[in-house]
């Protein structure tokens, strides 16, 4: 039985926000749905989250969060309302885990990299020696202000000083303690009421209990920079990037090109597959799949979208949408709200699709809005077309049959219906559903006024 | 009494350009403006800049720069016809000077780095001591090239040794001359004429000059990179790289997030609030101000704008604008020439709005281009429309009463006025003004032809 | 008498892709035309490109390069049908070179970043001390896995030692075997047939062959990351960075400013003339000639085109396209398909040319698509306007004479001409021609219909 408890009550002072840091966002995910992200290999029995500062707003980030079910079988929510430290944070779990026989899994909800192996891990090591305790420690390269970690060569913790305590052998060690913990619960639950704030900022440090429990053994973190805390915006920056390396990384074993990784983002929920071209200043996010073979970028957003095999998207967004084999989208291109586009089609500049699905091999290719719109296959959609879909009160759809072509600057007022094989004369506005096999036409008589010129006749200037 | 004297003679030949070095860009200024700005905390009496190649242009650069004012009371130019080194330059001075009974600091037009608080340190230390003159020193990590600078333990100058004839152990100095110095006016003078040119340059040195004085302090600057000056394209990169990283940490560090900074560029005449976000390859210039919980990118540039609270903007151009709080802007949208955006409107894809001005909660959403245009509150203006304020000979304006609706692909030619509460239908061409509570249409009626069929029948192919 | 071989025959299985290694890109060429690309500066007399895995693609991409004609007389592909190491590769040439006198440069299909001046010295040195054969070594920071190259003091050769094989006084030498060969072919192809494969690949090596003859010199090369390989896509990444370094180094030392060098790319086919400045995120490619003075980006993708003096580029894209001078572009400007602009046009956001020229002083300022037309000097091209240069079955012309002007969302119905000083009104659909001196008008009389509300009458919401 495991219980895992993640103290996410801190104000975060030196994120100078409204916000309490551990909602800040690092790619999709807020720190604290991070550190819940670390638990996913954890078979929780019991799981706590510690609120205080702002605790209303972190309750409801995360009850809307779909990463939450992680914590199994469902949050508990433990109110700190004076941040009093680590220690005083767990305490407040002493009347919810009266009885609890099972083991206590501690982590910091503004810690976002832990991979869950290594979380993993340190659980089964604290289970198979049956410790009181187990604690993370990383090697970091520049140890100044943690606490020092001392073992015997079985990895037994014989004691952590803190960096102030350390003699300047000491400070040698740069293996140092992580402030991930595990511990037995019936251990903890023990000392926990002793500790004290005999110390420089007067607060109940978790430390402290580690110190008065037997045996306690120490994991060593294979990667230093999973241990890394966020405390102000310049290291959820530094966070991000080795984050992103992370992702990237990965990509690129697994046979994605990137071109110029470092200005590429791509959130852990996208999913690539092999052959996949993502050119400078792209960035996936969401819940996003691209098959192979596509070409993406440059200067392109995806986001909770599906990219068929072979697609090209160049300086476009994409949200919520899909778009089947070997399309061709931008540049200057904006789908939306659910689009879906068949196979082969082209969606050129400056076209706008909202909630409109497209059969294959049709083309909008020039500065149209779309919304609303069901097209057929092999549909030719002239520069300039508008779908009017919005009567001031509500929306209406247009249906547009197969092989239809509509004229340039033509508007299709909604609710309306052209058939298939229909073709609407440039600038015409339609206002009646029209049969298939039809030209559909409304527009005045061609006038030229001989001999008319501007007056007075100056060359035109920069509008 | 401070007189300032910036040296701004030089062609800059490694630049290979046209323009003389001082006057290549750096951010919003140029590097002459940027060794002005570092003088904003000396109350100067007198102020020189030393002008030679092209002075013609450095002269009327600075003439229509807003960041001259620093130099107190005015700027007055000096030419430098030949540049015969340093000393050479600051020998011209000796007219100018006569009878000045105060100090003189003298800096380089191509170091663009240096604080204000730096030469305000200088000063305040040459003051302090009356000194003949006290001269900047760095630490470098490397510090070839540079001459090297021995004191004994109270910062008083003994020598200064060029590279070239530092012994190897004096080259182990790693504390060099940064070329800045502050000199009692009336001991200079009289040793300027004494300067030589037996070296290798066959230059006045100005070093020569520090030389002859006593006593010389050293001042150290902390952060070296100040003191980096421009010779090539490839410095004046790094130069900027490393004045961003200035600014971004700062911002960081006062509340903003920057994800990816490396990517993002941020004038230092911008203003940002607590809770900005600003995403990759988003660019902020000129004198802008970002309102609290902005959310600004990816690929946006703000520039000369004020952007209000929690206004979202996408892959949009906003040029001399303002935006009141709570708008959402783009993707692709351009505003310009002075636009002003009431609160809570939508900006919508390939829009571009010139010098017009919308009431709150307007929507512009789809391709339409507004140009000297006031609309009023609650406007929506349909995809395509167009205010055709321009008649092949000059601008007219076009309002839009509140509630007000234009259909799609509609246009509104200027001047014209439309009453509150009107409906505009799809197509139409507004030529006349339209009073309160009206639909007004302008298109012709609709006519099906049927059984026709565009022959030879073939599929669109891709246009 | 010089022979080329260029390997090419291996899958590149850490690649995880369907296309072999060498076809992948590094800019605007694949790997293998990168290394054929670093032998433009031999002087061969037979060329060899030996291809094995999926060889019909390297053959068919090799056909239609047009970096292969630096492969002199003209490429002779080799087949490998199993690829047995590099020693094979070089095996299957004896029956193509039986009886060649001269020598033999070795090179690896997937080492692109090799200088052509590098090879040019090996060859020389090679043929000036009319050696065995004569090796490339470089000095690596890391040497790890690299075999060691020991010579005495006149770089002969004494022995290479694989990585594995070496005392760990050998390990301490960093200068390392970089695999490209100059072989005396007649010495060459007497040992080849007695390379045998006890090694732990079980592979014929060609550095085996090397050991057999006598004298072997070594050539070191100045830049270590000139030899480095491409195994997979985090490598292929690292060589664009080095590759993309190198280009942007050398176009800053010649003058070129580069706000951020880090976002921009650009391919070595790329040419810019002094004073060019290059705004962040901005791409150019293929055969690009960017003239003094031109301002490009941010965030702009100029391809295949010639952008003239002091032209600027902002948010666009222009593809194999010439702009002439005093040009302003952007934001958000398509130009594609061989357009053509005069000098001092203006060619506004949302706009796309395709297969159009423009004569000087024209201006297209928003919301156009012009594809197959030919507008003179001083067109205005009002909002919205559009040539229908498609009727569903093929393209037509338009042209539009001097000092025209079209109104607001106009559209040319093409073919159609509208002669100089001709005045479209907004709104009209021209389908025939317009002399000269006229006003051209298509359009629908005004209606206000009075007291008519949009009901039910409820605020605009979002659309």
């Amino acid at each position: 039985m495991v219980a895992v408890a993640i103290l996410a009550a801190g104000r975060g002072t030196r994120m100078k926000s409204d916000l309490p840091k551990v909602l800040h966002k690092l790619g999709g995910r807020s720190l604290v749905e991070w550190a819940i992200h670390s638990c996913c290999e954890i078979p929780s029995t019991r799981s706590f989250v510690i609120v205080g500062y702002r605790s209303e707003l972190v309750k409801t980030a995360l009850a809307n969060s779909p990463w939450v079910s992680v914590l199994q079988p469902s949050v508990e929510f433990v109110e700190q309302t004076q941040q009093l430290g680590t220690g005083h944070a767990i305490q407040q779990l002493l009347p919810h885990l009266a009885g609890f026989q099972g083991n206590l899994l501690v982590l910091n909800g503004d810690v976002p990299l832990l991979r869950p192996q290594t979380l993993q891990l340190l659980l089964q090591t604290h289970e198979e020696h049956g410790n009181a305790a187990t604690i993370l420690a990383a090697h970091l390269p520049n140890p100044k202000g943690y606490g020092r970690v001392f073992c015997d060569g079985n990895n037994v913790l014989k004691q952590i000083v803190e960096d102030r305590d350390c003699t300047p052998a000491q400070k040698q060690n740069r293996r140092i303690n992580a402030g991930v913990y595990c511990f037995r619960w019936t251990d903890l639950a023990q000392v926990l009421p002793n500790l004290g704030t005999n110390n420089e900022q007067q607060e109940y440090y978790l430390t402290d209990a580690v110190n008065f429990l037997n045996p306690v053994m120490v994991v060593d973190v294979e990667d230093y920079q999973e241990i890394m805390g966020v405390n102000d915006r310049k290291q959820l920056a530094i966070a991000y990037e080795i984050l992103q390396a992370r992702i990237k990384d990965d990509w690129m074993a697994s046979g994605v090109t990137l071109i110029d990784p470092e200005s590429i983002t791509i959130d852990d929920t996208v999913e690539l597959q092999p052959d996949v071209i993502i050119e400078p200043q792209t960035h996936l996010r969401g819940k996003t799949l691209i098959q192979a073979g596509a070409h993406l970028g440059p200067g392109s957003l995806i986001e909770n979208s599906q990219i068929g095999a072979n697609v090209t998207v160049l300086y476009s967004v994409v949200s919520d949408s899909v778009v089947a084999a070997g399309c061709r989208i931008g540049p200057y291109a904006h789908l939306r709200g659910h689009v879906q586009v068949g196979e082969s089609c082209r969606i050129g500049n400056f076209v706008e699709l909202k909630h409109t699905s497209l059969g294959d091999r049709t083309n909008v290719a020039h500065l149209s809005y779309l919304g609303d719109a069901t097209l057929g296959t092999q549909v030719n959609v002239g520069a300039g077309t508008i779908t009017a879909n919005y009567d001031g009160v509500k929306k209406h759809p247009t249906h547009i049959g197969d092989r239809s072509k509509t004229g340039a600057n033509s508007v299709l007022v909604a609710p309306v219906t052209l058939g298939a094989d229909v073709t609407v004369a440039a600038g015409s506005v339609i206002t009646k559903d029209v049969p298939e096999d039809c030209l559909t036409i409304a527009r005045a008589r061609q006038i030229n006024k001989l001999g008319w010129r501007l007056s007075p006749q100056v060359p035109p200037t920069q509008p």
